[in-house]
């Protein structure tokens, strides 16, 4: 059983409430007192109630972080950065995987306003957004991550997707493409929206527009990105690069690739959205658009700290007034060896 | 601000304790009075405080998550499945993330004492063994998931890496195979020493030994698998199999059998362990050793969720006496298209 303050107290000569003003740091107390309580605590192995002193202090000493699941590259690399550094802090955090499931994120959120977090961090399916209005009402910092419905509170840290693919597609325009293929998430989803405006805001200061045959948009699922894959390597007029803009889809799309026989850069130049590991150990290495996970974890990590320090009923100077703060993270191109100019010496025609 | 207990009595014209009584669900109070207070409660928006009723139930629902990363698929499929498992009883996930450093663990042991968990679940380095047993004297129930370092308490769940192993060998060996290669993990991990301890005893039961020349063993890293794989591909005689055993470093490993223009399976058969998705959108789909990731998620859930439900100090009959009960997870051999017969028609030899 748990050491109580009371055989802390007994075992220093002292009273309860001698021994709690020593072990809350007070500093109303002698030496001699002071290092009397604390070397019976050492000795019992006493260990403050957090329970207890979050009720005094009014702090739980827990952040809640609502993600979509940890499969993708991006949302694992995001919770381990998010970890470390709200645990650098002394903040934990109470992980709440949604599925993208609308319901199970109303319940977390009714959850973590019972645990009374000190914090949120989300990456919000859009359904739920009056939840996270009453969140913020309650006086906890939200962080908004990757996705910004409207009208939520708090501050926002989003990668600069829509920069990022326009990066891939003018890597792409000059080397010399023309017909470029295009696979990446439904247009109701942030990032599957912005990296194809981008795409094709590209395209048209090239004096170009994107082709349909060869422009696929689709779920976060490999089996997408294969079908995808086929239909547009299959177009009568098949494509001499590929961006592939749709993490999850990439698996099955480079599967489908190998299963073509389509030789990655001779016959399709490619780029990939979102940095893996494993893309500088393919054959040959990837060039990606890196949309800087780490960063976005850091800086969210950052910017709910602030907010935490400055909230009032704490003693910080109170957060500013009004909407919130809107941080982009920009994207970086990252060239490998699966682009280069299109019909290079030794490029065989396409053999489906 | 959140509403009080106080604002609540008022609005529903009883005293603070009798509002406490109809919230905290006690027989003891009329139908009229309970109904009062309830939709003032209601109307009002009223959360009771799961802080200050942790410190009367002794319950914190939080369940401490202790794991090596979130990059690998088993890890990140465990934590997911583990998350909801444990939600839907109404227990929260501290995820602590230790990147298999022995001073994180430490770290994160010691505040989650601090937080009261209710239950420990821990894939662990195997260096703090003694305060995961004073985690378990301090009367919490302890899981040890995938790693079970000598003389911890609480019960275990496992993979049955050795099995696996084992039908991973005996299956090439079956397809006629002689000159197996094997790439895997260090030998003083649990899932390093037992996968190479399985393909052993396959080997020597149908009177074959590991050649030197073919077998690797290294850190759960990409760059790894992509030396090994060129290494054991170099030797004199080179493999017609290959059992990738090291996850992380199967990444790595493709990659270099890609680059080498190695074909599977009609130069190399290739077994991988550990499921994910992208196995079956590979080309060709890949033969894998299933370590029933989401099994070890549940099992260990259910186990956990069993003990905490048996504690003494809260109703419960008392756990069982003794060591823990160690669960293992049987492996499964699911075979795909990357292995066959050696020297089938088609077959060329192999140009480095």
């Amino acid at each position: 059983m748990a050491v109580t303050l009371d055989e802390v107290a007994e075992a220093a000569g002292v009273s309860k409430s001698t021994a709690s003003r020593v072990l809350s740091g007070s500093s109303r107390v002698s030496d001699r007192t002071k290092r009397a309580v604390q070397s019976a605590a050492e000795r019992l192995g006493y260990r403050p109630n957090r329970i207890a002193s979050g009720l005094r202090t009014r702090r739980s000493n827990l952040i809640g972080l609502v993600i979509t699941n940890l499969v993708n590259a991006s949302f694992h690399v995001i919770t381990e950065v998010l970890q470390q550094r709200l645990d650098e802090r002394g903040y934990q955090v109470l992980l709440c995987v949604t599925d993208a499931d609308p319901a199970r994120e109303a319940r977390y959120l009714d959850m973590l306003l019972d645990h009374r977090v000190d914090g949120l961090i989300i990456v919000g399916t859009g359904d739920n957004t009056e939840m996270v209005r009453q969140v913020g009402a309650a006086g906890i910092p939200v962080v908004n991550l990757m996705r910004t419905p409207q009208n939520v509170p708090g501050d926002s840290v989003m990668a600069a997707d829509r920069e990022g693919a326009e990066l891939a597609a003018q890597h792409l325009i000059g080397l010399g493409h023309r017909r470029i293929a295009f696979i990446g998430g439904p247009a109701h989803i942030d990032s599957g929206r912005d990296r194809y405006a981008g795409f094709a805001a590209a395209l048209a200061a090239a004096g170009l527009e994107p082709d349909p045959d060869l422009c696929a948009r689709g779920p976060y699922t490999m089996a997408f990105g294969a079908e995808a894959a086929r239909r547009v390597m299959a177009a009568e007029r098949p494509p001499t690069a590929l961006y592939s803009a749709n993490h999850e889809a990439t698996f099955g799309t480079l599967g489908a690739l190998v299963q073509l026989g389509v030789r990655v850069p001779e016959q399709l130049s490619l780029v990939c959205h979102e940095e893996a590991p494993w893309f500088s150990y393919w054959h040959p290495p990837i060039t990606v658009v890196d949309n800087g996970a780490r960063d976005l974890g850091e800086l969210a990590a950052e910017q709910l700290l602030r907010r935490i320090d400055s909230r009032p009923d704490i003693g910080g100077p109170g957060g500013p007034e009004g909407a919130g703060r809107l941080i982009r993270v920009g994207s970086r191109l990252v060239v490998r060896s699966s682009t280069t100019a299109p019909g290079r010496p030794g490029a065989a025609p396409l053999t489906p």
